[in-house]
């Protein structure tokens, strides 16, 4: 599993968050998950991921990759704002911040979607399970 | 297996050679191989890590960690010149090159050295492999 704190802590210090940089990002966990699936080992990238054609890289390279997208109205993760990042983006004092005052590129065609503002992460898990069933990764 | 040259390309790019960069794709790449191993992965650093305590955080994270150092005499790895990088760094061309221009230390206790100039790679893997059966790892 990882996570996109701990990558940018561990394999990513030093880039920034310039659409450059966030494809840099992208394709290190990208190169990353494919050495763990080519070992057999299921490999679950939690990030933000803003822009469409690296994703496709990625895509490319690992066979198997199945794309999430989570997705969720603004105005709920301004609510929530479980880290208090969208005060701060929304105020200024932080620049980059995807959603705010950076791109997002919504997937065209993710293999699923989950809505966090209408259904549990029971909900979800159940219905990502489901479909990793129909495609026999599980 | 993790050659230093992919991973200087595919994690470690925008880093340089000195100490701090050095010491940086070496976590860098002690991260991957740590997320490797937990998941019952061998993995095979091939690098050039000159730095002992780089090594040592690298020892620390992982369990089973094997130290192979590869140990040459300059003069051998002068006359055999691979990749004609030790020509360019002995005339000046190439700054911080391990053993020309920037530091090695050599590891106090390594698990297996293999000298390169004195025994074949076959009887070099021949003593790695005795020495991972002796300590029960394969």
């Amino acid at each position: 599993m990882l996570d996109g704190d701990i990558v940018r802590t561990h394999l990513s210090k030093g880039l920034g968050f310039s659409k450059e940089d966030r494809d840099e990002n992208i394709r290190r966990i990208g190169f990353v998950c494919e050495l763990l699936s080519r070992n057999g080992i299921i490999a679950i990238a939690a990030v933000i991921s803003p822009y469409r054609a690296a994703r496709a890289d990625v895509r490319a390279c690992i066979p198997n990759f199945v794309e999430v997208h989570m997705d969720c109205p603004l105005e709920v993760l301004i609510e929530r704002d479980a880290k208090g990042l969208y005060r701060k983006a929304i105020a200024g004092e932080i620049s980059h911040f995807t959603g705010i005052s950076d791109p997002y590129e919504p997937p065209s065609s993710p293999e699923v979607t989950i809505h966090s503002d209408c259904e549990s992460p029971t909900m979800g898990v159940d219905r990502l399970w489901a479909k990793l069933n129909a495609m026999g990764l599980i």
